[in-house]
């Protein structure tokens, strides 16, 4: 336990990686993988990969290679996805939406459990089996269902006041697509996708290569 | 010029944060902050702020503080958003779309020029101003029109052919929001938008917050 708690923010953002890089080795019926082959395929050394997989005890025999269906269930459980997840998605407009159909989030263990819009317009829509529901009731279905993640899709402004209804309500995760870094107590986790960032970050690797 | 080539991924990854505060210091009419208010804003430690300026020069007058419009210009140029971009998108499902109706790319400065899906029910349609065209006329389309951009929003199975055709093209940079981690040559710049690590990350860092 202690050990975890060590673990790197750079290792962590490895862990999805190699799990769907193990996924997709399983679905292909591989059964074994050497780091170096794993390494050709990923991308990340070889010692890099076998350090990675040293801090949460090492999988794997020496010169046998792993064994792909352990590590991939070693991994699901270190990320947590042996479990499932209880999600509700803020704010309807595209990028709610997009999140919203995406299926792929089912297969994973989450389940969205309800979406929220202040327009009027889009109150009884349904996205999948899902309505759309006035944005103010969220805090009386928050305290109506257990909610684990809140996906936070409204606009920069609305972004820290939603987020606030979510923490007081017990919602321990936040995936925030708003384009602003929210304040939430040390009990709650916070993963951004600032799209606008990772944009303007391509075009300066774009300019930078040209010079 | 060789300075920049110095410059760590961890930097370039915060200017576009610099840049987000600082537009909206403008927008509040803020005309100079120190690096002391810029660090409580931000987040980042105002040595840290101060060792990021420094990369590119430096701005700002010891006791002073930064001017709130000169460091914003100066970003924008490091950033490259003094140019505009033109782009397209590929794969019109729901991330495609949601990408083809975010107003806020525009006013950076960039120009959607085509969105291609191999749907034909999709053909014709049109997301603000721009039709949705065959895929099978991609190619022919990137040889008449320059693009500078490709947004690469179709299923993993199809991502590494059209990021290939989008390459053959000279098109120089690629947003990837496929869950696949793309080949291309040196001279094209990648940024990977892998939604699902994302979410896996935030499940991870939930669970690790219980231990």
């Amino acid at each position: 336990m202690d050990k975890k708690k060590e673990i790197s923010m750079a290792v962590i953002k490895r862990l999805p990686k190699y799990y769907r890089h193990l996924a997709e080795l399983l679905r292909n019926d591989v059964d074994r993988i050497s780091s170096k082959e794993l390494s050709e395929k990923i991308g990340f050394t070889a010692s890099q990969i076998r350090q990675d997989f040293n801090c949460f005890g090492g999988f794997g025999q020496q010169g046998y290679g792993y064994n792909v269906k352990e590590l991939y269930n070693e991994i699901s459980k270190i990320l947590g996805l042996d479990k499932r997840y209880s999600t509700v998605i803020i704010g309807a407009g595209n990028i709610g939406q997009a999140i919203a159909n995406y299926t792929r989030f089912e297969k994973f263990g989450f389940d969205l459990k309800g979406i929220f819009d202040v327009n009027p317009k889009l109150h009884g829509m349904r996205i999948k089996d899902v309505e759309i529901s006035d944005i103010d009731t969220l805090d009386s279905f928050l305290k109506e269902n257990h909610v684990d993640i809140g996906i936070l899709c409204v606009p920069q402004m609305q972004a820290q006041k939603v987020a606030d209804t979510l923490v007081d309500n017990g919602v321990r995760g936040i995936w925030n697509f708003a384009p602003l870094d929210i304040d939430v107590p040390e009990t709650v986790s916070v993963e951004n996708v600032h799209l606008s960032e990772s944009l303007l970050t391509l075009v300066y690797l774009m300019n930078d290569l040209e010079k």
